[in-house]
């Protein structure tokens, strides 16, 4: 038997929809608990779409002992969640304790914000391959960039081989 | 080597966003080879939410020869898609032929209008209960029901268990 994993997805308004929900419930499949972080507590957030996502838990509740996978969304959710400095410590102790950490599209700028790229190899949508160079990344044009417990992707025709990587790194498949 | 599978995934407007979507990257996971049919090739049809999805085929294209599995999605979009009487000769060829056919919510609109449901065994979103059992089903209120190769599911919080099984018996995993 697989031991339970906890899963932390990081959510606030205008998020890819798909680059979302995807992930989450590809996770859910595999039998990780998978809960939203926001802002606020209870706060329901409208994707780029339109699609909602409500927060199980407020950022003040992010705790690394808690969870073993972290996943940001695309869209311009992330120009709002890179702003949060309780946000930032929780992703760099989640990649200081090598845990999954699934970003795509424009995750990135969460990651930049968080001081985490420097030498990590990465992808991106191409819009913000600069910022993620400028943070010292090494910027790949592929569907899945690996590195250790980085798994990053483009876009969302990237979803399905993104959240396969996901998991496999959440379950320690490779 | 799996053999490369063809699905085919109709739509129209008002899709329920997420139950088109999801099955669609699960299956491409797989290595699926997955398109969408509608009233017209080309097409752009909006989300309920607003998640768009465009066509790749017409319905005049549908050919139960052509393809290994089916995906109707819920929402509104089944109200339109159960008026096609192409689309309801291909969702009985489909059936005839054993091929897997996943639906999911308010889908079920769908396989009534094509009458394969007398005697089958089935889930659907309540809202639909009455309607599925009057065309002779026999109704489960379970996350995922099979009945030989028709899978079907009640709404988005089973899209985990819903795209896996589907996956499962196209590619005969059961």
């Amino acid at each position: 038997m697989e031991q339970k994993k906890n899963v932390v997805c990081l959510v606030d308004d205008e998020f890819e929809d798909l680059e979302l929900w995807y992930p989450v419930y590809r996770a859910r499949e595999e039998g990780a608990s998978v809960v939203f972080a926001g802002p606020e507590k209870g706060r329901k957030h409208i994707g780029k779409y339109g699609v909602p996502a409500v927060a199980d838990l407020s950022y003040e509740e992010l705790d690394a002992n808690r969870f073993d996978g972290l996943l940001v969304p695309g869209g311009w959710a992330p120009d709002k969640i890179r702003r949060d400095s309780r946000v930032l410590e929780f992703v760099r102790r989640m990649d200081e304790a090598g845990k999954p950490i699934g970003q795509i599209c424009h995750a990135g700028w969460v990651l930049i914000s968080a001081k985490i790229l420097k030498g990590r190899k990465v992808t991106s949508t191409p819009g913000i391959r600069d910022d993620m160079e400028n943070a010292g990344a090494e910027w790949f044009d592929e569907a899945v960039v690996i590195d250790r417990n980085l798994i990053s992707s483009r876009r969302p025709p990237d979803l399905p081989e993104y959240a396969k990587a996901f998991c496999d790194a959440l379950y320690e498949r490779r």
